[in-house]
C-alpha cells in the first residue's frame, strides 16, 4: 500500500510500504478519506522529533483523519460497512487504571498514530478499535470530519476550565490551537474572548467569529485590555495556548482572583512562573493532555452548527501532492490554518 | 409616595404609602424605572400568599426591576449619581456563615422584596445596597435591565447543573422559567436544548431561538423524542422547570447513566420520585434556590448579544395602568411571557 | 464443580453444576477462598427475585468474595499464579461510552455476579478478568478481602458527597450499608458521624467506632440531636442509608444550607420528598450506584489501618454448612453485620 | 496599651503605643490570651519586610491568636462577654465580589494583621469583627486556639486538593505549614501521607503521627519511595510546602496521571518547572493563599480529637519576655515548630 512516509529529518516520501491490517474482532478497517497535518507531523519532517520521541526507523505520518468504514470485527455491533467515521488517533489500554478512571489519555501505556514507534494513518486502508471511531453526522463533511482532532483539543481545554456561563476567557496565542481553544470556550458558555497574538494574519482569522475580539499584542497591552474590559476583575480563564515563555508573565496579572488559568500550548523547554503572583490570586493551573470523551461532543457541535471548522481549513491536496502538502505546511504562512490532504476522493 | 399594593388577596391598588428611605452608608437610592411582573406576584393577588408566606398587612409588589441611582451612602465607591442599574433584591446578611460560604441565597436571614414583611418596589423611589445594584451596560435597555432577574433563575440552573461543552440538555416545561432555562443552557454552553410542554403558543416562543428545538409532549412522548436524538443514550441534563408532578415519571427515562437532573421548578406539592431509576444511573438531583453570583453574568451575556431577552417582553404599561397590568398577567395568556410595568419614563 | 445455588423462591443447595471456566487472554482463574452473603443474595432466597430482576433458572448465589490466583490469561501482565486476590463483581463492556468516562458502574451493559442470569461465584474455582481483581495487601486477610465489597458502597457514597475536610455526617439507617458508610464518611475526611436507627442492637456495634455517635431514634429526634450539635446550623451531609420512606421526612430538616443528600439506601418503591424544602436550601441529592474505581482505595484504607472491618464479621461457616450460614442470614439477628463462608481453607 | 512591635528591621520592643479601640455595631472587644510566633512575624524583625510589604513605620506584630470577649457591638448577636475564642486575622470588604463569591481570601481589599499598615495583635486589648471570631470548645484551650490559623492553612490545602477518601498524599517540606498540611491530609481523608525533609528534628516530629511516614530526602529519593509505595503510578496528590525551588524537579515525578499538585509554600522567587511533565500527566497545579471558611472546621476537628496539634507547640513565653520569644523564633533551631507568648494569664 502507498502511504507517506518521513525516512529521516528531512526527507519525505509517498512509496508503497507494507502495513498490517489484521482486523480484530473490536475492530473496523477504514477507508482514509482525508488527513488533516498536524504541526507535530510537520515537526517530525523538519527536526527528526519531537521532545523525547525521536525518528529511528521511517514512519507513516497523519493523525488527524476522517474516512468510511469497509469492514468490521466479529464483536462490533454499533458500526457498519459504510458509515462515514473520524477516528481518535490515542489507543489505551482500557482496562488500564488510568482508563477505568475515564481518563484514557494519560494512560501511560496509549498507542499514539504517527508517534514512534506507532506509524500515522496516511494511506488509503488502515484498522482501528470501533469503540475510537465516531460516525459522521450527514451534515458534516470529511473535511470538517478531519478538523475533529484539533478541536478536540480546544474542547479538551474548554472543559477542563470548569467554564461557569457568562464567563470572560483570554486565549493567548493565535494558531490553530489557539483559535480551536477560543471557538471551544465561545461554544462553551463564555460570553466573550479575547485572543492576542503578534501576527495580523492569524488575528483576522480568528476574529472573523462572533465573539472573539483579536487583540494584537504589539499594538495593546494584554494587561490593559483585560483590566479594561473587566473594569480591572481580570479574566475569568486565562488559556495559554502559545508555548511562548514570554507568554507567562502576563497570565497572572489578566486572570482575576480565584479565576483559572489552563495549559494548552507545549513550551519546548521548562517554564519560569510568578508562584507568588499565582498563590496571592489562588488561582489553579490546569493542564490538558490531548483529549478524552469529546469526539463525540466535538462533532454534534458542528452539526449543529454551533461551531464552524469550515473556514479554518486553508487548502487541500491531492494523496498524490502529499510531499507538497508537506512542504506548504513546513513553509508556515501566517495565513495558513489547516492544510489537508484527500487520500481517497469516493470514501473507499 | 405612590406604590402598587396588594391590600388582602383579590384586591390591589395604586396609592400613596409611606416607605422609609433611610440611606445608609453602603447603600444607593434608586428611580425605579421598569419592573417587570412575577408569578410569584401575582400569586400574592390571587392567592393571598404562597407556601408559608402569608399576606398578613398590605405589602409593596414588584420585585424584577431597573431604574437610575440617584444618591449614594458615604461609603459606596463603585456606583455614582446617573448610573443606569438593575437590583437583586434578595439582601443576605452578609457576615453571615452562608454568605461567607459564597451561598448567600441560601442564608436563613435573606430580606427579599414583595415577600412578607418585606414591600417590594413598585414605587418609584426605592433604597437599596450598592453591592446588590449591577450596572447596566450602554446597551442594555431598562426594559431589558427588569428581565435580569427571571434570566438569572435560568443561569442560576445552568450553573448549577455544570455543563460541559457539547451537552445535550432537556427542559421541561415552557412558560418564563422553562424559557429562560433553556436559553442559559444554551449560552452556558450546551448543543442543543429540547423544551416541552403542552401549550403550542408557549413552545412557540421558546422555539424561535437558535439552538431550542420545542415539542410538544401532546404529540410526541418525550423518551421517543429523546431517544431518537441521543441514540439511545439520554440527555446530559434534565432540567425540571414546570413544578408538574406529572414531569417527574419521565424524568429518570430520558437522562443519561451519569447525567444530571435539575429541579428549577418548584412542585405546589411533595413529589413523589423513582428513587430506584435515579440510583440506577447514579444520577444527582441538583435544586435551585433563585441566585447567588449571577446578576452580573447575566448582563454582559445580553449586552454581547449572546442572549436576547427582548422577544419575551409581551406587553408594557404605565405605572398608572399598574392594576391593569396585574389582571393582565393574572388572566395567564399562553402567548402572555413577561409584562412589565414603566414606573417612571425619564429614569428618575 | 459443587455450588450453592437458589433453585427458585426458598430453596436453597449445595449441588454439583457445571460451569464454564474458559481462560481469556485477559482473565485470571481464581481458587475462592471466602464469600460474604449479601442481603440481595438472600432476597433472591426468600423473594426470588429483587425488582425487575427475577429468577427463571437456578442460579449460584454470592457475589462479595476473596481468593488466589492459580491461572492468568496470555495478556495479563499484573497477576501472578498465588496472588491473593479481591473482585469486583460487576464487570463493563469497557469500551462503551460510560466505561470510557470513567462512570462504568451505570454502564448498561454490567454483569453482576449473581443477577440473573449472571451467575454468582459460591463455588471453588471461577474466571474473572484481572483488571476486576485487586490484590489483597499482607496485612489483609481473606476475611477482610471479602468484606471489600460492601464497604465499597460506602466509600462510593463518600466519594459522591464530596466531603470537604471536617464535616459533619448524619446517616440514616445502622445496617450493614449504614455502618459501612459512617466508618467510609469518617475514613473520608468527616469529623463525626451521626448514626441513627430504631434498633439497639445495630447501633451498639456502630457506636463502638470513634467519631461515630450512635442515636437511638425512638428516644431522641434526628431533628433536636443534629440541630443541639451543630448550633442551628445543620449537617454537612445527609447519608440515607435505611431505604425507608419515614427517613426522607427528615432529611431536609436535618441537612445544612448548601449541604449534601446522599441516597445510598435503596427504597422499595418510589419515594415521596419535601421538593420544597430541598430548594430552600438549595441542596443536591446524590446517588449511589454500586462502585467504581474504589475497590483498591477501600484495600489500601484497610491495610492502613484506618479502617477496621473485622469487628463486623459476625459469624463464618463452612462451604458445607453454606445453606445453614443462608438460613441464619435470612433470620435477620439485629446483632449480625455480615456473614461468611469459607469455600475453600487453603486458598486453592 | 503595651504592644510588641518591630520598630525597624532588627530591632523590637515592648513598649507602650496608642492603639484605636473604636467598638462598632458588628465588632467584639477582645482580652488576647495567646499569640503564636509565625514565620512572617519573624521575617518583618529580621528583613524588615516580605515581597512587596515593607516596614515604614514601627507596626505591632502577631497574627495568631485566641482571647476572651470583654465587650460586643450593638448588632452583634451570636458572641456574648467571656466567651473564649480564636480570631481569624484578615478582614476583608464582605461585599467585595470576590467575599459574595465565598473568596474572601483573595479580595484585593483584606485587612491582615501584622501586614504593613495593619497593626497586629500582641497586645492586651484588641477589636476585631465577630463575624471573624470562632469560639473554642470547652476541650479547646487557648494554646490550641492559638495554633487554628498556621493549621487553617494546612486545612486549605487539604479542601483545595478536592481529596477522595483513601488518597496517598506526598507532602515536600516538613516544617511548621508542612505539618500542618500533613495532618489536614490524614483528617481529610487521606490513607497515608509520606513527608519529606532534610532535617532529622523535624522528620522526627511528623513522623510521630499515625499515618504520617517522615522520610529523610538525603538518604532516599522521593521518586523511589513513591514509586516503590504506590507500584509506580503515583501519589494522588503532591503538597509543595517546602517553598524550595528544588523541590519542583521531582512533583511531576511523583504524582500520578491525573492527580493534583498543590502549592503551599511561598517560593521567595519566581519558579522554573516543568511543564511538559505536567501536561503529560494532565495534572492541575492548585495554589493556596491563606484560608477561607475553614476556621470553624479546624476548631471542631481539634475538639474531636481527630487532629492534635499539642505536641506542635514547642515553649511558651510571658508577655513580659516576648522579645526572647522572638529571639528564640528567629534563631530557628530545627526541632522547634511553634512558640508561642501568653499575654494575659486569665484571659482579660
Amino acid at each position: 500500500m502507498k502511504a507517506l512516509i518521513v525516512e529521516r529529518q528531512g526527507e519525505l516520501s509517498l512509496r508503497e510500504i507494507d502495513l498490517p491490517l489484521d482486523l480484530g474482532p473490536d475492530d473496523v478497517k477504514i477507508a482514509v478519506h482525508t488527513v488533516g497535518i498536524c504541526g507535530s507531523d510537520v515537526h517530525y519532517y523538519t527536526h527528526g522529533g519531537i521532545g523525547s520521541f525521536r525518528l529511528i526507523e521511517p514512519m507513516v505520518l497523519g493523525h488527524k483523519a476522517s474516512g468510511t468504514v469497509v469492514d468490521v470485527g466479529s464483536r462490533v455491533k454499533n458500526r457498519l460497512v459504510g458509515n462515514r467515521v473520524c477516528m481518535e488517533p490515542g489507543v489505551p489500554n482500557l482496562s488500564s487504571r488510568a482508563s477505568k478512571l475515564g481518563r484514557y489519555n494519560v494512560d501511560p501505556a496509549v498507542a499514539f498514530w504517527a508517534t514512534p514507534p506507532v506509524h500515522g494513518i496516511l494511506t488509503p486502508l488502515i484498522v482501528h478499535p470501533a469503540a475510537f471511531t465516531y460516525r459522521l453526522p450527514s451534515s458534516v463533511s470529511f473535511a470538517e470530519g478531519a478538523m475533529v482532532e484539533p478541536f478536540a483539543i480546544g474542547l479538551q481545554a474548554a472543559a477542563r476550565a470548569r467554564i461557569v456561563p457568562g464567563d470572560v476567557a483570554a486565549v493567548i496565542g493565535s494558531g490553530p490551537i489557539g483559535i480551536m481553544t477560543a471557538l471551544a470556550a465561545m461554544a462553551g458558555g463564555c460570553r466573550r474572548v479575547y485572543i492576542f497574538d503578534f501576527s495580523s494574519e492569524k488575528l483576522a482569522i480568528a476574529g472573523q467569529y462572533p465573539g472573539i475580539y483579536a487583540v494584537n499584542a504589539a499594538d495593546e497591552s494584554l494587561v490593559s485590555v483585560i483590566e479594561h474590559e473587566t473594569e480591572g476583575w481580570g479574566a475569568d480563564i486565562v488559556f495559554e495556548a502559545s508555548g511562548a515563555h514570554k507568554a507567562f508573565d502576563a497570565i497572572f496579572d489578566i486572570v482575576r482572583p480565584g479565576g483559572a488559568v489552563v495549559l494548552v500550548g507545549l513550551p519546548v523547554k521548562p517554564v519560569t512562573f510568578d508562584t507568588h503572583a499565582a498563590i496571592c490570586k489562588e488561582v489553579p493551573i490546569e493542564t490538558v493532555m490531548r483529549y478524552a470523551n469529546v469526539f463525540d461532543r466535538a462533532l454534534s457541535l458542528i452539526a449543529s452548527g454551533k461551531v464552524d471548522l469550515k473556514p479554518l481549513i486553508t487548502d487541500t491536496y491531492d494523496f498524490a501532492d502529499g510531499v507538497l502538502a508537506f512542504e506548504r505546511a513546513a513553509s508556515a504562512r501566517p495565513s495558513d490554518i489547516k492544510i489537508q490532504i484527500r487520500v481517497s476522493e469516493n470514501g473507499f
